[in-house]
């Protein structure tokens, strides 16, 4: 990596003379925050040159004072947030404090100015994005949100306009590094969840509360983004299945490995085929732990690396990939949507907007349709391999591969189903944990992947 | 992969009702002109409803009229191409013939005319992109071509747009699909160029007139374009140092094997560093084929799929991948920029155009420092190491690592320089050429990648 450029670098900013700035307000001075404010100081000369017009920031709005903001005029901080952002000379609002409130009022307002508006904010749009690209849309204003999900990645633009001519079928994503480091680390070490996550913390890789990350619930708020643009169907956080990696047992690794498989948070969101008998497609949103082959190009994201693969009928399966968060992905991710705001205001135009015109149905967990993985401690193989294989028929479940580990006492049955519903897999497991020669049901996972 | 949808499931046009529609002329109906001209019609209710607009497709400009078009109206055919992109109600042209005439002409006229243009026409665009560009500014009309480099991977985007408020710093493609695949072949099965060629040609993957892929020049083309985007500066096809692959050896490849890397065929565009003595940044772009290590994120993109890896300040490490040609992936990327360029006009807007602002100068081959792998046959290497190794020193060439295989007569020294100039290189292998000693310099190649 390089560092900043001297100053000698820096282009003269050929914008005419005597054009107004386009000002900027930025919301927010955390890790995100602080390097944008800072590459919209150092960059400015290349900033101003390709966008046409020189690009001010004129205020930085921040919950409290504080002295420790090298490199940047303490005159910008205000934390009057609410008059920075309704000053009618703001023509670009960039939103990164996260959250629901203030962030939805201060956007709301600063689209009611007649503001452009990019936003980093994954949680707010996935809770209540309808609402915003309304107001946008009333206000004939921009709403970007590139750095909402897998930071850096360009994946927004690449689903909402390089794909829209095609029918988007599938989108798989690991997008949280937090749980990506944590399975990847007890995956390499065979150590569990509660102690991984403790070295995770500190290393500064999860959070004193971890809940967001470890319970998926991030990785929802991603999902149903992804999902919204895919498939021109609003979904919301609310509409996405969740589970987390809080019960991915070290035992779950293993015998992931021993199918030749990792476990990896996906975030999945389907198209159902045209030629499923349903009259209507419906689409599937899910966060959940699975199995993935280890040949499956999502199989070598490693670490806080995010990855989103799509398939598409007609460009087939494509894949992004890249730092997935930290303040200086995310902040070029801000500042590729504020150039892109920045130049259609120049224009006097506005890029897309939402579209939701297919408003597909979004299916229920319940009938939903995956492959599953089970490992079960039996009390005796040859005794019980019938009755098991009788739990599996009278729930419809249809059995792949069966293996047997060891014999006798001890023994362990891997299965792996074709594809079934939640619901069936949900009732053979209760009916198999009734069978007196099973001692445990020691792993149950949902396998995705060819 | 799924495919076309029922009637049933098109969505109805939401346009409307005597909003005029979108008028679309097609110029070409090869492999993925006539894709492009199925899915805009099988696709129809889709794609307007996502562009608010009726797309009509009004016309079809072909060399002769033939019959064996199924699916398409034989009344949209037309042999006047120049009265097809002159029609004053045509709002959108898409031109996939290819080469230099007519498609040039027909695009200045169709520009002329106020039309906004679709094309993935590389080899035009790296030729004299400038042209275009200024007359798609004149008329206030957009000009997309995403489908110019890599097919389906969303690149120009990204480059464009989503990166824009970034510094890219290095960009390093595998851009063609023949000569991946040939490769491919030549490092499975050990064969020679010529004959893999002559497989590739029997299987489809080459054409019968390869010169365009194994020469690199389809490559150079999309390297000049990814340049152009990524350094904000005009290059030309013409600018970028091109090396075929007809010189590779069964040889090279054993050879890249022996070092843990394996052969491809790069399109390689770098800015230089900030700390480099030189008083201005620069940047280099070329296409050769190059060892990369195994572990290359790289090395993995086989067969026909292409893949880009791009490095910015920023956002660090971002790769994009997918399929890098054939109808349908060309298709999607074509009908993306389609849709956007249609909302632009909806919106009476046009997307961002051309940045070459910063203008940086293209280096000379002769001046770019890469790593050298060499392998040599020697006569007797415990009496030559001493010159050999002499012999680099003179030309001012820093061995990294040098491996003998085999002793006295038959012995072969595998070489693996430091980054040197293509310059020094040359003059190194020219002095070795003359020493008694050395029988025969069997592989010099660059090596790429950490």
């Amino acid at each position: 990596m390089t560092s900043v450029p001297p100053e000698a670098d820096l282009r003269p900013d050929p914008a005419p003379a005597g054009t107004p700035p386009l000002r900027v307000a930025l919301l927010g001075c955390g890790v995100v925050g602080s390097e944008v404010a800072r590459l919209l100081l150092a960059q400015s000369a290349d900033l101003d040159a390709r966008i046409g017009r020189h690009l001010e920031l004129v205020g930085i709005g921040v919950r409290r004072l504080r002295r420790d903001r090298p490199g940047i005029d303490p005159a910008l901080f205000t934390t009057d947030v609410e008059a920075l952002v309704s000053r009618a000379d703001v023509d670009l609002v960039i939103e990164v404090i996260g959250g629901i409130e203030p962030a939805r009022s201060l956007i709301l307002t600063a689209l009611g100015h007649g503001a452009s508006v990019v936003t980093a904010n994954k949680a707010l749009l996935a809770a209540d994005g309808s609402t915003l690209f309304a107001a946008a849309e009333k206000a004939s204003a921009d709403l970007y949100y590139e750095a909402a999900v897998a930071g850096a990645i360009p994946i927004i633009r690449p689903l909402r306009e390089s794909l829209v001519g095609d029918e988007i079928t599938s989108v798989i994503g690991i997008v949280n590094g937090t749980t990506n480091f944590i399975l990847d680390k007890m995956d390499a070490e065979g150590a569990g969840f509660a102690e991984t996550l403790t070295q995770a913390q500190d290393l500064g890789y999860a959070e004193a509360d971890p809940t967001a990350d470890v319970e998926g619930f991030d990785a929802a708020a991603k999902a149903a983004i992804l999902a919204s643009l895919a498939f021109h169907t609003r979904v919301t956080g609310a509409d996405v299945y969740r589970e987390g990696i809080t019960e991915v047992t070290s035992s779950d690794i293993a015998s992931a490995r021993e199918i030749g498989c990792v476990v990896k948070l996906l975030a999945i969101c389907q198209l159902s085929s045209p030629d499923d008998a349903a009259a209507e497609r419906t689409v599937s949103v899910r966060v959940h732990p699975a199995m993935i082959p280890r040949s499956h190009p999502l199989a070598s994201v490693g670490g806080a690396y995010n990855a989103v693969f799509v398939e598409s009928r007609s460009a087939g399966r494509l894949m992004f990939y890249g730092p997935g968060a930290g303040g200086s992905p995310t902040a070029s991710a801000v500042l590729g949507d504020l150039v892109t705001v920045a130049r259609n205001r120049v224009r006097g135009a506005v890029g897309p907007g939402e579209s939701s015109y297919a408003a597909r149905p979004v299916t229920q967990i319940g009938s939903v349709l995956t492959r599953y993985h089970l490992s079960l401690e039996v009390a005796d193989v040859a005794g019980v391999l019938a009755s098991i294989a009788q739990v599996f028929a009278e729930h419809d479940v249809s059995i792949q591969t069966v293996r047997q580990n060891g014999r006798g006492a001890g023994a362990q049955l891997v299965i792996v189903t074709h594809r079934a519903s939640d619901a069936a897999l949900s009732a053979t497991v209760e009916s198999l944990r009734g069978l007196d020669a099973v001692r445990e049901v020691t792993s149950v996972m949902r396998v995705e992947g060819e």
